[in-house]
């Protein structure tokens, strides 16, 4: 193993889309927050009732299991031993780059703030040559071209399942592994996400969320690479 | 494996203590959430420059590791395998027992509301015969005494060093054991809790967060059972 990337896929983050801005309950909301609607993250738990007109509405708006995949990835052994790169696609195929020493806020609302920032100036700091994060549009599809992994695996509840110490053995087998993990709640990844993988594998029976498999697969690989 | 224990100690939960109920960074806190300061969780994010007069202000008022600890260990496959029992011993020697089967809210501030009303009332929901969680004043000592695991397993930094899965093995060969790990962000266990455990024990060289050590521990004893 020399780097493996980590791509939380179609990601529910996104700022409050403009088809909702006038919706009475994002009107009180930004008033709350003392921001316009188009500078604030999307948030189920905040703005279901106008959500509800939204295509996909379950498959968005979920800015905290981005925010417990990130802090759960880089906490990581494999990210303190320079072996990972993570990477957060969305669901309007945005790519968010993470410099791997981001220290993540830990509190959500002070994550919510720097994800805010993130996407309405295009990286955070806002003036800086060398961000911390920094946002493209991009679709997953480029951004596997860019990066270029050996193999592609990507974990959905469908795919082949496996035990997780193999599965870690097998990416860790890999040069440049790309692994995917789908970042929102409810619902099936696309199949153009799908065609992207050369491997679908799962590693329980049951579904789990992002983060469950996310500190399987992180953990199975640090071990078959012997860092924990 | 019968039953796994999971506890996290000394976890940095608790409501605003007394001596700083007139601080008027905690004034302002109270009147923007319309509650009384006794009735609100004590957040170092929201509260810093009140509880800089606090006693072991730095292992205090961070209830987003006992979150983010409680949303990985009770949607994982162990827990799901009816194999845990996860409780939260906070600073003030408080005892949080949680059914298995409770759902945590997603959302860090809906969160904090529900252990609002769990450290206010005692139990939630408030009126339930069987509740979902509910605490109690008891000391780690007693919580351990109460539960007789079979063998008490530490993580400490300053523990003894073991690659994860040979720990994850010798957890599993236990019927009942308990795993403590410090729910808090910086410093040391007391040493009253380090002489519950029956053996110390670290799974890397570096200091990791609670959540990172949980996603080891819980991967490794579910790869040792075979259940993921």
């Amino acid at each position: 193993l020399e780097k493996a990337h980590l791509i939380l896929a179609e990601s529910a983050l996104e700022l409050i889309p403009p088809e909702i801005w006038h919706h009475p309950a994002i009107h009180n909301y930004a008033r709350k927050r003392g921001k316009r609607p188009s500078e604030l993250v999307l948030d189920i738990s905040m703005h279901y009732p106008a959500m509800k007109k939204l295509p996909d509405f379950l498959k968005r708006g979920r800015p905290d299991i981005v925010h417990y995949c990130l802090l759960l990835a880089l906490d990581s052994p494999l990210n303190k031993e320079n072996l990972l790169c993570t990477i957060v696609h969305t669901y309007q195929d945005k790519t968010i780059y993470i410099d791997p020493s981001t220290r993540i806020p830990r509190n959500y609302n002070r994550f919510i703030g720097l994800i805010e920032q993130l996407l309405v100036l295009g990286k955070v700091p806002p003036k800086s040559e060398k961000p911390l994060l920094w946002v493209k549009s991009k679709s997953l599809e480029e951004l596997i071209r860019e990066i270029s992994p050996s193999k592609v695996f990507l974990l959905d509840e469908g795919g082949v399942k496996y035990n997780a110490l193999t599965l870690g053995k097998r990416m860790a087998r890999e040069a440049r592994p790309a692994i995917i993990v789908g970042g929102f709640q409810k619902g099936e990844l696309r199949s153009e996400t799908k065609s992207l993988a050369d491997e679908i594998v799962c590693v329980y029976s049951q579904p789990l969320t992002s983060w469950s498999v996310l500190a399987i697969v992180l953990t199975a690989l640090g071990i078959a690479i012997r860092i924990v």
